[in-house]
């Protein structure tokens, strides 16, 4: 072994299959703008850390919009920590980066958030679609964005989320261009998987849920190409939507694409 | 009870939940146009009845093709007891109404064919959308057809099955125009269910798979509404148009519409 390859890299553990080194990497100061693709196999997960109270009536929301807020795990008040979903998992350090939302409004976004955790603090996470990306490419469903290693366009749907307390707001979602046969069975493939995001939403017709294909309000845009159909999937950023709208004094998520890797494996997600 | 009310009654049986019952009063010359709605929760099936040696040819183009050829049984040779479908189920004379081929080319369409039967016959029955279309209904899919009593339109597609010795062909499907929240959910729930079909081979581009909307070769035809899609299902025709193709000197089938009613549930049936 020479000493190069010997020499410690912060490249090195990206190439990881390992979550747990992954998240050591991201918790020693290693930033990265996405978690697609990172520790293939493992369930990712959206972030939403509120203090008690709020947290309550967030997941009360989140079982009333199960589509798009998938809940995978939930910390106990005042603890960091979630074994359940990872082993030495510290929720505060071990995503590549965060956003700090002062009113409903983003204030900040730091590498950790140690300087602020709380002794009230719940921290929930939800199922994420990088998943389910995963479980298509595997089921053989051609996926342009994967292809591209973008993130797929999303948007902000005419229809309301179930709202419960101050949660609320409209579906927000996203949308991948699939042939006739891939749409199939990508349906039959996700709709087994409620714990990640579970099957679409709609088939065929954007402007029948107010969506201008034109105009993503995210994600990088994709054409529906010919003898396609655009099928679009509830998607983990209607959660943070629903912050924006519930303007809960403080709240922390992850940075958008920079996920929680946890060590779940999809082969271990039940069929519904 | 009035002498009326107590007269045996030909019309009588068709309204029972008895799937024996149902046998047996076609049995005793009871015909029927469609079995469809019949016995509500049994599973019907396409019949196909060959000599040995075609027979199992057959089966081995069915196992090629399980979408549109869906094995729900096969009796012994020279037996036209089917006893794992359903109890004192002659196959010769239980169904309303067959068909006789003889070199593919319809000869008879006889009330039973007790006179025909000889001891190389092998009966062959194969899963039927009637099934699938209560699955759906039960699943809160709304079935124009099913809703207006008619038969679904089907078409001879461009698409090629796979070919198995004589028997070959082109794929016949069904079509059903959804809304798309049904197409999704009436995916799902085809999907878990092989049997009877299984999920649907096409969404959205009827000109794809060489379908003309307007002509349908069978069934009554169905506008696709604004906001609708059209979705196509693997059609149980499929295997009568691979006889027509294949020409085996002599072959029995059901009457169109005219199904074997068993005594199997569909709650029985396992999801993939």
């Amino acid at each position: 072994m020479s000493a190069v390859a010997a020499a410690p890299s912060l490249e090195t553990p990206l190439e990881t299959d390992d979550p747990h080194a992954l998240r050591l990497a991201f918790r020693a100061g290693r930033d990265a703008t996405t978690t697609a693709r990172l520790a293939p196999g493992r369930i990712q997960g959206n972030l939403v850390i509120l203090p008690d109270a709020d947290a309550q009536e967030f997941l009360r929301y989140c079982a009333a919009n199960p589509k798009p807020c998938p809940v995978l795990g939930v910390g106990r008040p005042g603890d960091p920590l979630l074994p359940a979903l990872g082993r030495d998992l510290d929720i505060r350090t071990d995503l590549p980066r965060y956003r700090v939302w002062r009113d409903g409004a983003l204030a900040d976004e730091p590498a950790d958030v140690r300087g602020l955790w709380r002794d009230d603090f719940v921290a929930i996470v939800l199922g994420c679609s990088y998943s389910f990306d995963q479980l298509l490419v595997e089921a053989g469903v051609a996926l342009r964005h994967w292809e591209r290693r973008q993130n797929p366009p999303f948007w902000r749907t005419s229809i309301d989320t179930v709202p419960v307390g101050k949660f609320g707001g409209k579906l927000i979602v996203s949308m991948r261009p699939l042939t006739p046969a891939d749409a199939i069975r990508a349906i039959d493939v996700t709709a087994r998987y409620p714990a990640v995001h579970g099957a679409p939403v709609h088939i065929g017709f954007p402007e029948a849920i107010g969506v201008d294909l034109q105009r993503p309000d995210g994600g990088q845009a994709l054409a529906v190409e010919p003898g396609e159909l655009p099928v679009f999937w509830a998607c983990g950023v209607t959660p943070q939507s629903a912050i924006e709208y519930a303007k809960p004094a403080l709240c922390i998520t992850h940075w958008p694409g920079a996920m929680l890797v946890t060590d779940l494996k999809l082969s271990d997600l039940t069929p519904s």
